[in-house]
């Protein structure tokens, strides 16, 4: 099985981009990683950011009731601060791969109390100016003096460029590091964000779970903060299902440091903000697709697009229903214009759809239109579309104005593969 | 391929029932079984059954939004009459395999229109007394012409032993046919139930749904009947998931002829029926079960129990995630004892836990309690519980007194290819 599993290794995701982009720095943020060999060897583990004195920061965090001890942490800390940092102290992010530091009882609240303790001290800050993610196995103690012991390497290796060893050192299952860059206006300033992210499946308790982290220069106050990162998070990482399930660990952070120096952004609907608004959800959606791209097993990336629903929220519930249906997704698999499935998926989600005015199109291709199969539809047609590595799936249901757009890939055999032969 | 659909054909589910049960018959009701091949040949595609005058009739549908024309006609029946035929007229039931008849438009109306005038014609009886079901390929018409054909063949045919005919004629992708039968007294007197059903997904577009009719020889009005069905259902047919697909078309009828003699119960709740309560959920659970046994690529039949949620509703809500989840059905194909998935399930169910007092079982080995893996556990012990093929999963999520059990099978590679590789 060895050889199998430096095979697996070696694989990069098909549906992976093309190239290596290129992520601009952002002034206040400097970053490191570190081989603590929490689990692995060989390779980075462990990933610091040092966001400059001044800055605000916002989370998203999974809804698991069985959340993760650095998950509770971030959030006691968020509300405890209000997302800044009095008194000119830094910001800072610890992350580690190998280990989710969950369902481990009293032992993980001792350890990120501990890792919080030696992170502020490291870097001259409070406490709960640390925020921490982990993601890996389940149910072991996080040896968290591994990190420790490496803290102090990480703090003299702080860098502005280190993105991609940031973005490299969080991957679990990932076949390849996710990193996104943009920039915008705000009053005549330029400001930047990037980010990174990783994820494969929406949650594998040996390896897997989705965390984010976004960074700008831009100014923006944390209340404002936190309703842009919640918003840009509906259409972008929460906007994604690979198989439905979710990681008791699921983060994502954004920071601002201010250093670009754009008079402070104190309301999200400020017109002043569309435009960064706009580059957010850039970054957000383009890090979310690549968490899709690299998919268990994925071999098709699909654009599930569903209007005509009562509300949006509810063309996200049917949207979502047919992105994680088995039967579609296998059937997507299959490269098989089953267009029945999708109806059945409509079917099943429980909001308010018109059996007799429902549209759905495969691409360009009007499949189905008023209740059953167009009369210009030829299988063939829908048989050569689904050829295809990159595919859009939009659905009509007649009944409203909602509409919702979700991501998600395909289900096969690999996927059953990785997570059924994996473990023995 | 052919040699390969041959040998899908030939390949009986290892967790099918090793004996053909013993079908009582139930006084009052017939049943035959014909060709008409709607789509297959070389077997038995339609049944038909008529249920002797002065019976009562309730039924259970999918709650789908894309609900099939024969569900749609079963529930305007249902309304119309009460589940009661004036006049001495008898029931009948007629279901087709192959042809869902569902996303059809308005032929679909049309067929299911000229089945019951044909049907009733046949019998003697109304149209409102004809109940349809289909089950096989959506989207195409249902060449309705061919059942009619058949009618006068299968009202000459009609046995009060046709049971196994019948539940053959109704299969499709089932790769055994699917019986049971009970007795039980009410007031001293012997009634008998009996009854049969299909599936294998839950549905699959060109091949599946869940069907179940029961039928029995005690007295019973309909608003009882239906009360005793609605709760039958709840913890048998609702209570099973293969794929967390739900079909266009999932229809369980159940007809009571009264020719038991028994004094009418007319109250679901008076103990007179306890007897009667019992016996009829261990038909339906037994048919229930069958249907998982028969999971589209199921190597293992699981049982998932939990206990401690704040409602039974919210314990059904967390065991349906559970039992739903693709890691945790990966992880049961991979034999891998893998409780973090469990864990993971649990949180992203959406209903109250505590995550500290949560106690994982498998069978009699305690896995995890106090929100952290047990002391006694080995994971030796687990791994070898896990190659056995009839399993069960208990959950306490330690916060009230809820409970509730459903059942599943694995989601394995032979799920991949019946619903990847199959149409091409």
């Amino acid at each position: 099985m060895q050889g199998t599993a430096d095979a697996k290794k070696a694989m990069i995701s098909p549906l992976a981009p093309k190239t290596t982009p290129d992520i601009a720095p952002v002034a206040g943020v400097t970053l490191a990683a570190a081989s603590a060999q929490v689990r692995y060897t060989g390779r980075t583990d462990v990933m610091l950011a040092r966001i400059a004195p001044g800055s605000s920061i916002a989370g998203v965090f999974t809804r698991s009731a069985t959340r993760s001890a650095p998950v509770l942490w971030c959030q006691q800390a968020l509300a405890q601060t209000g997302g800044v940092v009095p008194d000119g102290q830094p910001l800072a992010i610890i992350v580690n791969s190998g280990n989710a530091n969950a369902f481990t009882g009293r032992a993980g609240e001792d350890s990120v109390q501990a890792l919080a303790t030696a992170t502020a001290g490291a870097l001259g800050t409070m406490e709960a100016a640390v925020y921490q993610a982990s993601t890996g196995v389940i149910g072991e103690r996080l040896p968290h003096a591994k990190i420790e012991a490496v803290l102090d390497g990480l703090t003299d290796a702080l860098s502005p460029d280190a993105w991609h060893e940031a973005a490299a050192a969080i991957m679990t299952t990932d076949t390849f590091a996710k990193l996104a860059s943009a920039t915008a206006q705000i009053g005549g300033k330029t400001v930047t964000i990037s980010g990174f992210a990783k994820g494969s499946g929406m949650i594998a308790p040996d390896m897997a779970t989705m965390l984010g982290f976004v960074f700008t220069d831009a100014a923006i106050a944390p209340a404002a903060l936190q309703t842009l990162l919640h918003e840009s998070t509906g259409q972008s990482f929460n906007a994604i299902t690979v198989d439905s399930d979710t990681s008791t660990s699921d983060t994502v952070l954004l920071a601002a440091t201010g250093q670009a120096g754009n008079v402070q952004i104190t309301d999200a609907n400020d017109p002043a903000a569309a435009e960064f608004r706009a580059a957010l959800d850039s970054v957000t959606r383009d890090l979310a697709h690549q968490i899709v791209r690299d998919g268990e097993g994925a071999t098709k990336f699909i654009e599930i697009g569903v209007s005509g629903a009562e509300s949006d929220s509810a063309a996200r519930v049917i949207a979502l229903a047919i992105a994680n249906s088995p039967l579609v997704k296998t059937a997507f698999a299959g490269e098989d214009p089953n267009w029945g499935r999708i109806v059945m998926a409509v079917g099943k989600a429980g909001e308010a759809a018109d059996r007799d005015r429902l549209t759905i199109r495969f691409g360009d291709i009007l499949v189905a239109e008023n209740g059953w199969v167009a009369e210009t539809y030829r299988e063939e047609d829908g048989a050569t579309y689904m050829k295809g590595a990159e595919l859009a799936v939009t659905v009509d249901v007649g009944v409203g104005q909602g509409r919702s757009t979700v991501w998600t890939c395909d289900l096969t055999h690999r996927y059953i593969e990785i997570n059924a032969d994996y473990r023995s």
